[in-house]
């Protein structure tokens, strides 16, 4: 098996059915090295739902994609062997059995000893991805978290889980290492002064907007927090982004990142262990020209670089 | 308090809060004989979501609503007094707690002996309002249901509970009587042939678009069942509408009804004791120039006469 | 100077500067015989705005316009001379000002004794047309009315003049003649019973949905009044249509008329004396696909066969 | 290999790879009797671009499919062995190698005996599909055309092949009888007179939508012409419906059919000897909501069943 | 009465009544501190019309809303009390009578002593909002004005009054006192050279788009104007963002601010008597996916914390 | 004749035919100076086609367009004569005699020496347009190139010209000098590492958006290139931009150029003799209310204010 995208310039991009890169699709099994698959869930969405959606339109839009990344000059898929592996089964309209699910999922991947990136769904499937990612590496895990909200919130309608607290939950149940942990493009406003008092006591850095451009962008990303051997997990939900550059998404918030300062963070990150990543809250029913779906499908090929060959 | 729309020749349309056709927002406990409220749920779609922004899109299309029934010669609003009491509490994540409240809410809105309509929502939350019926009256009720889906299906992703088996529950619970019951507007494909089983089996009339169509239309309506006492209720799931007149719903079939033949189905209806009625399935994000709404807002304007004065 | 559209077998439909079917721009006192011209204003419409845009947007989908009517087995661009003769002057803000324009504009088009039709606008621009009609042809005219709304509503925020209130001044003003006055797809709701005293009392006939459909349409077609040598203005408001043939308009009304209807229609009216005709009321900022200027456009061609060549 | 669509019930219709009807994707000679394609091309369209994105727009929206035929009380499925065998290769800036890669890939799924439905493209994706199904089968083929358009047009901007001229060349080339061709839904306005001709000359018996809806549904359906054994093809151009129905295709024309006569007429027809057939024009960057696409999944579903088991 | 935005996490934000942030709707006279109301009005508008709609859809939006001020770390709603208090009433198709209402409905909220912002409209309703204002103060105001056009424009069409007029009134009737008046966002290209005569004779301030990129962002901070105890309104015109940031404009200017701009400067303003303000030119039939609503929505937001307690 | 934009003050820009700018639409040979035209074909794209809408759609959002710039502070139509000179003949279906048609008809605008700007079309126009420059001036042109994309691509499925190759055949035609050539906005990801093997062999100077952002703004204009009297062309195609810039383009990227960048870039070079250059790849079915076309407008402007007055 060949773990080579179609190539553009023999089938137009628009033709052949859709996987992530174009990359073969195989079984869970198969002798890839990363994986890509879909977690097509929004039931923990409050207010816009429609990420059920944004697998099948980020494999849509990935064929757009190009293999070789000029800065880094290389093409990662002449490095690591990646694949689509389907999407995970869920349930619609029940989250406690599509945590389950992911979970089991995402413990398969990890049995054969695979690293991974998904695209979900709402925020609130990451937290059954870390679960499985912790109970494989035994300890919490170093988490770079891009948002535009800390996802640390309280229960709402009286639920515990819904999309702005997995991180909250991650942290409690020591899924990942809070010293570990850093968010980027949070902006407020906030529900209430004290959604800010859970990463002040547990020590979570928080890099905001205004931290990214209060100095000129190279000088920022000097300022990058340095990650160890811990094993790595990147959860990048859309909404980080302003608006403008990716209107599709569950609960907008102006004043975001652009997709040149993310492109730029993710080329200054240095990850010596990354295991697995996420993209969501793409939401296509609110999108424009698929421009967030392109977004996302860009802040996915930026992570995948991240994997290092063994 | 005064019960009626306010004036579009004195307010602009496109002026002031927005509340279903204009009307008072009152207290669930006002002295209103007819009560409108919203159901902002879509937990229990199957496909496209979103009905959980048709309670608000439905309000902001009602400016355009006016109030004398040209063929019926009168106003409804001086008839009879009509309120807009809100939204009905849920929790977009979980639909056994929206269950839960939504049969309590309607639960509250019958002990004041009040009638209704509500605005939904996917078609899973029908349920919990038949339920509050049948407890209110003590017998199973009389029921129309528009739908091109018999939403008498099994479960699926192992759950009993979804949009498209509200009316097998109905029925199995004993809340409407399927001897009392037409269903308008069905069409294929279905699953399975087995789909129809159910309603074969409990003598469900099924009112398909050919049997609406294979006559003039003014001999089809004569075909009309006919109902008595009983307390019955009208649910308008959208999508028995052609994709052409409905395109923002949940899972659209062609073929559909126009909504000129259900403005004549509606008049033609002889209904001694209406308690109730919903419309379903509108999903605001795949709706288009607002035309789904529209058509939602025309059904519940014409299900609005089919109320008697006491 | 060749009054023929430019061949889309020539110069590809997407290409060249827009005009009305292509035809050429000429000066208002050019030598053709029917001039089309644009009335870009919206300043009379309660609801959605976006009527101003109509012109262009007519122009552009004219684009797709042919020549060859199939039932009528004619081209009427080889029997009269038609020409675009560009806009109508407006003031976007004032509609006391307009309708001067308006009514000197279309005076200086009679003044060359041509024939014309206009595509506005909102349906307020009618009135200083009929006008400039009356003055020329020195008696009311016969007027075929296409509508979803009466339009001989009163006053509405201490205003005469509105897209709702035209027809009847245009009867007040003995503009038209009601006896010679139909009215073609009126449909509910009203704002109030008394909405039909105007017409009522001024023996002005109501054609309604209803009247088109309960028979079969050829024997509708037989019912349509005929009409003598009196100067006869047809006023086509793209909102006779049902949103889901037309949805970009002001103000949508379910249970409309098709556009195979009004083919239908047009090609029975018998008209031994057509001066001039309109389409308004389309909203490009409302509509899908252009499906709504596409109606209009139709309209447009239906019309200009029920000039008579002289 | 078991050929049956992935169920719903089990995995969420908005979820895995989109094959069409979530059927298995198989080789071009896998053991398949029905395969069904895409010819992703729009280089022969003279308005609005996008039929390239057709199939997989098609594929996606074919998640909403079921199986079983509510009319025919079959599960077609269950009957035959259908599998979706990919995109036939294109050039998307030559027609010329299109044509012969086209037609090489049907002669190929010809070679294995199958039988097949397409999803284009323009409409000039048809002839050398024809070509090759010539050639299979030694003789011209029956011909079944749904259209709004003649396609027997001359060359345009010096080109003899281009999306409204398939149908002169099927003829010209001998590739179908005009004895068995019938087009349906034809409708004006033409280019010119001369336009008629063609179809005059060649005895093609024109089924205008006048025809259609001149007497009542189930009559006009008696009328159908009737097959023979000739090996007959259905070609599906999407504009033979109305423009409300199928907002997303190169050149919509009003006054067009319903997804719902179509469906009859489909279900009325007798072919002893179905061999291929296609749906194309669906546009869907010019679509609204998918219906247009729908519309056209639901031809492919009718379609499907008039293909015999041997 | 209790002035607090109903919570996110007891109500879903897509449910309830929609006012401006969720707060209650009280009476022009109650005990509010801070009125927001709409000015639901389009026809003063040169280009795209649609403003009317932007209160409503505003209102909407603000569902999304939070309360807490992250860089500020305060929130608002606790420290004042904010109220919507509705519509200002309009005449869609009037502009004088429009600007009586107007100035007569603002001049009774400053008769309770109130504070205020409002949602337009088109910017020709600022006018009789500073009229009022003018009377209230008994002097010209300080004005602080973002655009991306001057609005000091001569007549058009005849007409002294329209959008891009309004600043150039307020200065000659002496409502705005030209030497503390700032315009921010302004760029080419104008209609003509001496449309910057009027700035320069009266010594306005302008700020334009290179001024705030010519130096770091932080910098160019420190040069804004500072305001003291003259009464003070800002008029925020959305047009000042760049269509990026704001499609939904009547007269998009590219090369425009970003929202992160934006609110960087209002956190930087001093303002020691803010005594109202306004967010108009939002077009919703112009927006995607409501990121100009949105953007509004922000300002808003911003300008509210500009009032003092007093 | 007179070279004037029609008044925006007079007529509504709403309003009049529409042609560039709103200046007068002229033939080839009049007395104008600088003509602009249209180049309507998209038969060379490889994913979303749509350009061949662009000169029509440029032509209505130059309504919005106004004359004097605002840092030049010059208005250019009063200096130089500008016109419209419609669209270049080119066969929608075929782009070898579209190529043909393209050179005679820019040959035919030189032959009068003449200047001008286009509006295409997909990038694979502007080759012909070389080289009828080429032939004029008889020496290879300097170059500026703002693009996403080199263009310096080698054939795709089998066929050398295509929007991708364009740049690399007018280096290889020797249409350009590549030494006095520079490529702007470039980014990835490429096709392979081999891509840039073409510029580097060359020796075109290639300004990445890094290149432009590594820096203050002010400091990187300092960078450009200068040029001689070499005469000069400038291809601009629209997807230099970031995709929230413009969304309706052919092969969006994220990571773009802001149209702040833009003007700054173009305000900043220095062309002695710029002979001609065009805007491509404007595609308005994929735009989102026309900020790309504006977009494409804007640079259409700065580009007329680099011809000189002779």
């Amino acid at each position: 098996m060949e773990y080579k995208p179609l190539s553009g310039r023999e089938f137009p991009r628009f033709s052949a059915i859709k996987t992530f890169f174009r990359l073969p699709y195989v079984a869970i099994d198969a002798d890839y090295e990363v994986g890509i698959f879909g977690i097509p869930f929004d039931g923990g969405v409050s207010y816009r739902p429609g990420a059920r959606f944004a697998p099948a339109k980020v494999r849509e839009v990935s064929s757009l994609g190009r293999g070789f990344h000029m800065t880094r000059q290389e093409n990662f898929f002449e490095k690591l062997k990646v694949a689509d592996i389907g999407d995970c089964p869920t349930v619609p309209i029940d989250m406690a059995q599509t945590y389950e699910r992911i979970e089991k999922f995402v413990g398969e991947v990890l049995s054969h000893n695979k690293r991974f990136l998904s695209v979900g769904g709402d925020h609130s499937t990451t937290l059954p991805v870390l679960r499985a990612l912790r109970k494989k590496y035994g300890k919490p895990l170093a988490f770079i978290h891009f948002d535009a909200h800390l996802d640390t919130y309280p229960a709402a309608w009286g639920q515990e889980y819904h999309h702005g607290a997995f991180a909250r939950h991650a942290v409690e149940e020591g899924l990942v290492d809070p010293k570990k942990m850093v968010q980027i493009g949070i902006r407020g406003p906030l529900a209430g002064g004290d959604d800010l008092d859970f990463v002040r006591k547990h020590g979570i850095r928080v890099i905001t907007v205004d931290d990214v451009r209060d100095v000129p962008l190279n000088d920022f990303l000097k300022t990058l927090p340095t990650f160890d051997e811990t094993p790595t997990y990147i959860s990048y939900d859309i909404d980080n982004l302003d608006p403008s550059c990716a209107p599709g998404t569950g609960t907008p918030v102006p004043g975001g990142l652009t997709t040149y300062e993310v492109q730029r963070i993710f080329r200054a990150l240095k990850i010596p262990h990354l295991v697995g990543g996420d993209v969501v809250e793409i939401s296509p029913p609110f999108d424009q020209s698929d421009i967030t779906a392109l977004a996302g499908l860009d802040a996915l090929f930026e992570m995948l670089h991240l994997f290092k060959t063994k």
